[in-house]
């Protein structure tokens, strides 16, 4: 951390300043400058709120040099992190279809699924038993039955399984049927949730929040890690901004950005990025293109008539055509989809 | 709900948009204009997905007419409600100062506050005990004795209590030691916690979320108020933009807004909408000059060094400085302060 | 355009805001409903200012049916706008690759770069003469010298040219010596500007403008087409938002928006849309995966010693390597680049 | 300037960092830490682009220590500047109150609204001649005839006149007629204009940019006061953001925030922050309470039949009690209102 002083800062400011940060346990070096002098503060300012100095006499500016995260950066771990759940490993080489509906509806709704996801080369099934919504009055999910009929259709078609939880009650049933946990976006921040998830031993997928700098979602991360489990993949989805005629702006940059800054992980979710069906295929193209480790689609047996989502889910014979295009582009980077 | 058909809808495609909504249960009211057909949807639509229609050939756009939420809305229930907790009167004529630490630390300290929250003319001390930090490194609150200590503090000062909710584990306890529970911003959309709230007989503070439209922190609402607890007060504490020289961009204009759309009163939280000390007394001014029926500002007896947040909390002389001027502003617009 | 009325509106608010709309010119179709009346618009809305009636008493909320811009749409021409120079045919089947520095240095610099471009396959070299620069003491370009020296490149090269007009007074002399004009992204909504390019020959590239809604870009284009100047090409190139890890967010869904929302061709712009060297690369990709009509990209035969935007600017061998891939991945969507 | 490496930089790459450094003509400062190396920059690096050096190996990040503008400094000008023009005085104690029509309409309407706002106690007279539109197809203002109309009504009732400028050869004809020239804000980074209004010799309002930063503005601002003109006024007229109960969100907060940044005055204009007629009054009171030098405010004789903006006019008898309430309001914080 570096401490600006202002140029009109007084000798009495700079030692107070000093001495608050000596109190606080750090060493400082100073850089006294023609115009101003510049403060080092050495030591791990992690956790040092930056305001405390920022509100002090003579002071004009504080900057972190170290990024707030560590085990979720890079520089602690330079190569890349690959999970490996059943012998499907996300981060290395191949890029992990991951589809299937919004909510498990029935029995026969997701054993369809699955077997349409297997068939185009996807390897892991998705479906939301307990479902965030805007809106009370919206359908809530079948809960317990949607994960065990998830589980059996996952089983019966070779397929690892995620499904969202929403609460901390939830975990242990999650454990028992599901494969991957994943933390909506919604959830991104809520700390107390993402604690008890660094205490479990199965992979958790991140999604960011829809006002998450890239920064926060690699702080969220950090208590999973920091709890223990070290299995943590990143999902884009799309951030809010002014445009309208959008849902969600999905941004593809963040996935260039985390594969730099950090050894884990990421994914992306094209269907919740965009929110409507017939921009998805040009979105999922693009995720690939951009080096995502993996996507996420909505697909339905039945859109039209979808509990919830359906407009955001691609009908069977899309995806049928969506996966070879996206293996082509895969191929042109250097990756493979199975 | 209004379904606008394209100007090159063919009667096929207008056809099969109408039969989609009555196999949903809707009439249609079709209005053919010279130019393109526009479809009345009659019924309730509160819980519909306009994207199912979107996605239908022929459509252009799906508008909605009516708000999505109800109980909080002020067509619902036209006049101002007040929420009244041992003879504190938030949504009247008076407006309510809030004020306390971020965190409480130590008996003394809380106690110390209180009594000068008492002395300045506030009416509820705040604090927290569960504290959600972006950091897992960062200080995490006194937990259950830090509740013992607000709830002691708070009544040999005659002041009512407030303080934020993490978990649904955490409300039981908070319910017994705490008057008002606070929802933080990264919790507004954490609908398993807000339903939870729905059952219980105290007064809920929901945080605007960072990145919440004012909608959907009335949608928010509405999932507190049809579970059967009426007693829900907003709080405008700032939103995320790209503006780098404030922590969050404080939406002063939410305050007449809301004002206008829900009978729900509506406090403002200028500590943490600014995140800088010097920043907080202008902001608390303009909050009570735009109609705010309470304030909620952090104030420490040593800000320098809180062990959260010192830096937006303000020293006792800026709070007894601010007080009176903040009454002599409220008086302008027909207001007081107690 | 549709009025929503209150659930309480009464009689005479009703007859009140038909009677305006009848002073204003339009027929009024009016459907009562079971719980409120919605009155439609019968006319051009286009520029009726949907806030004087929103203002009226009984009035909930005023909704457009129709979209505010009309030449720019795809309801008005169906089919793709092919826009031809010499040659050269953006918004067909090609991807077009425009490329070159940030500004134009030198003549030697130009034409060493020119040589580059024509060899990947680029079409169209681009180049600054005019610089727009947040800071007044940063280099401002060489002027009407730089654009001699663009001219003479380009057609040593067989390239199409392109560059900047900052203002009126430059069009003259663009028009002289340069094939494409680019409004930049500050300028988007400089209506004088916009104006003047209606009346000339030449095609435009119009930049979305950092904080423009995609309908805001396609109304910008208005202004150009409606002055008889049918030439107008999109481009992305970053909007901004709360991420601080990227200069702007490069919002690859505008690609298939526009698409469908508009006939003219949109291209994509990942330097500036991302600012930094290596991020270009993956956004490129993505933005043809996404379904690009063109890509300009910033290379410079010594980006280290740049004068401008060096930082964002690829080395020539990265452009060698990056062409064959974007046009490996062109054809994967049944596309070509040249 | 502060170059920060990487925990895993070379030697090598630290000194190939310097080398660059010395060769653009700063001198560098190395401070090795025991985790990594902080290379502060010696000299001017008001025009150094950032990310010359963040794209060079082994560089984490690049921070600046000092603001990218000068001459709007507080730091380079300590004490508040107050423009003056006619004996009016912007930036002192006196909050100025600008009043009148979005656009000039005829003369007997200007001249009706001017005696409105000298009755009042508004010292300038605001009314618009040529209209930046979103949409072609809007009225566009009466032009020169429209500033002339300005002039007389401004001086017949003793009041200060401000238009706003659109273009370059505007400037000479606004010279003629009008006090104080407004830079509106799509304008805001249109560069040309602002070196062109360096040169003249009147006041120039600049009005922030949709979605430019604090900073921004005040580099804007630079771009004015560098060519010789001190006398600017910033203006805060909201920001875009998700929101869209509202038309823009009132950033309140870049008052105090600009007033401790720089010297110059900064004014409100809560008519265009806010867009509806209803919010503008408690976001009038809201702005004054927290330290805004001056208030734009639209009235209009016959809002309903307003040829512009008539939404976000107020009433003359809504002007006359709005006053009187912020003369209450600035007399709390120590200011007047003449």
């Amino acid at each position: 951390m570096i401490v600006v002083m202002k140029e009109s800062a007084t000798e009495s400011q700079i030692r107070n300043v000093t001495q608050k940060l000596n109190d606080l346990g750090y060493d400082v070096h100073p850089d006294r400058g023609v115009n101003q002098t510049i403060l080092g503060v050495v030591g791990d300012t992690r956790s040092l709120d930056s305001r405390i100095l920022e509100i002090l006499d003579g002071v004009t500016e504080v900057l972190r040099v170290t990024e707030p995260y560590k085990l979720a950066s890079r520089s602690f771990k330079p190569s890349d992190t690959i999970i490996e759940i059943q012998g499907v490993k996300i981060g290395g080489p191949e890029v992990i279809v991951i589809a299937g509906p919004c909510s498990v509806e029935s029995e026969s709704q997701i054993h369809e699924i699955a077997v349409l996801v297997r068939k185009t080369g996807g390897k892991i099934l998705r479906g939301g038993a307990f479902k965030p919504r805007t809106s009370p009055y919206s359908f809530q999910g079948l809960g317990v039955k949607g994960l065990k009929m998830m589980c059996e259709a996952a089983k019966a078609n070779h397929l690892v399984s995620i499904s969202e939880v929403m609460e901390i009650s939830q975990i242990e049933l999650m454990e028992q049927y599901i494969d991957i946990i994943q933390v909506g976006a919604r959830n991104m921040q809520n700390y107390s949730l993402l604690k008890e998830l660094g205490h479990i031993q199965k992979p958790v997928v991140l999604k960011r929040g829809l006002s998450a700098r890239i920064e926060e979602m690699l702080m969220a991360a950090e208590y999973i890690l920091s709890g223990g489990n070290s299995q943590v993949i990143f999902c884009e989805r799309g951030i809010r901004t002014f445009e309208t005629y959008t849902r969600n702006t999905m941004d593809i940059s963040a996935i260039p950005v985390v594969k730099k800054r950090s050894h884990l992980p990421i994914i992306a979710d094209p269907s919740h990025g965009i929110g409507l069906r017939d921009k998805i295929i040009p979105m999922a193209r693009a995720a690939v293109a951009a080096g995502a480790d993996g996507l996420m689609i909505e697909v339905h047996n039945d859109p039209d008539n979808a509990l919830s989502d359906g407009a955001q889910s691609l009908y069977p014979e899309q995806l049928e055509q969506l996966i070879p295009e996206l293996r082509a582009i895969a191929k042109v980077i250097g990756r493979t989809i199975g």
